[in-house]
């Protein structure tokens, strides 16, 4: 992947960029800006500034920041493991997959809403996932219509589960109005230990409900 | 609730604004700011702006944007319909919970990664929720141990689910690029309809799946 932590020089006026940035070196520079400001710090002038070239040079090698999205997208899905698609028992390839979406997004929390609702035109990385994934159901015996919503139901319940790895411990804290709330209350007061554990639990129950679940469906 | 629509007038300089603000009214006018401009378009500022008064006078009835965001994660909540888990069966109660859930976060899309991961703290119909919620888990026979995890499970495919309401039409299209993904384009093309029906199916079969597999994990 591209070349993170060698600044790119300042270049000098009139000198073509070529050569210098790069598909992937813009890629890691709009994670980076990503990771420190948010989604809302990805802009074309925050991205030129960064990679500290001219907007016009960074519009040589990328059309819209629409089309960085696309390569931000697709080089955060290539980091997902579908490989157990290929020849494992479908819940197996189903459970290794969604434990590895899920922590590859909840790493990158800010992204989560925005992929979420991007369309896969033009990420092949995503697409091959998706290829993928869509090959092992239909090995599992899935009629062809149903694979599609079921994929989309697992990935909601991954994308909303990353978001609660990053929630603070308190968030089921009800402070001072607790004695108003006492069965939710006790309820949380015995689930136990770290957020990440929790997250975790709620990870596993969910998952795994969902594929009993979705088997359930499929025998019908 | 508050008064939309009828605009408060500027006051005059040093004349306190107590009995013209009010915490429906800047509720009010914080989701109204979120509406248009993106969470990130909710400031103190721009919300004293859209109000009409002076930072300081918002100040003297809300300590904080954090209290603000308190304010709108409770009106939020508030229209989520829990009514069932007082008598219903526990799978009719989740699922008329479920899709009124996603319902009023569809809604306010721009909020479902803030309120996800925002503590309950300190905000009463939310907490008048999950006592409901948990009641009637306690009723259908679950142990209090495994009550909150179940709540998160269904809790992030819900908010996952609110996503993929506003999902573009073409979210699955892959273009050019369709020839060398034929299992998945052809999986997409069997699909049918609009983006909305395409939702309510997965949000249907994931949530069906879900009741099924929780059941089941009750029953061992």
């Amino acid at each position: 992947m591209g070349t993170v932590g060698s600044p790119v020089s300042r270049r000098r006026a009139g000198r073509p960029p070529r050569g210098v940035l790069s598909r992937d070196l813009i890629t890691d520079a709009a994670l980076g800006l990503i990771a420190s400001q948010g989604y809302e710090g990805l802009t074309m002038a925050a991205l030129a500034h960064r990679l500290r070239v001219a907007p016009s040079a960074l519009y040589n090698h990328a059309e819209s920041k629409q089309e960085v999205l696309r390569w931000v997208e697709d080089q955060v899905m290539a980091q997902v493991d579908f490989s157990d698609f290929a020849e494992a028992p479908w819940d197996e390839a189903v459970r290794s997959w969604a434990w590895s979406y899920r922590g590859v997004f909840a790493a990158h929390a800010p992204l989560i809403s925005v992929i979420a609702v991007l369309p896969v035109t033009g990420a092949p990385e995503t697409l091959a996932m998706y290829e993928a994934v869509t090959q092992g159901f239909l090995r599992a015996g899935w009629p062809e219509d149903r694979i599609i919503p079921a994929i989309v139901a697992l990935e909601s319940f991954i994308f909303g589960s990353a978001f609660d790895v990053a929630a603070p411990e308190d968030i089921f804290e009800s402070g001072s109005l607790g004695p108003d709330y006492p069965l939710f209350t006790a309820a949380v007061r015995v689930r136990g230990s770290s957020q990440a554990d929790s997250a975790d639990a709620a990870f596993t129950i969910g998952l795994e409900a969902l594929i009993i679940g979705l088997k359930a469906q499929l025998a019908t």
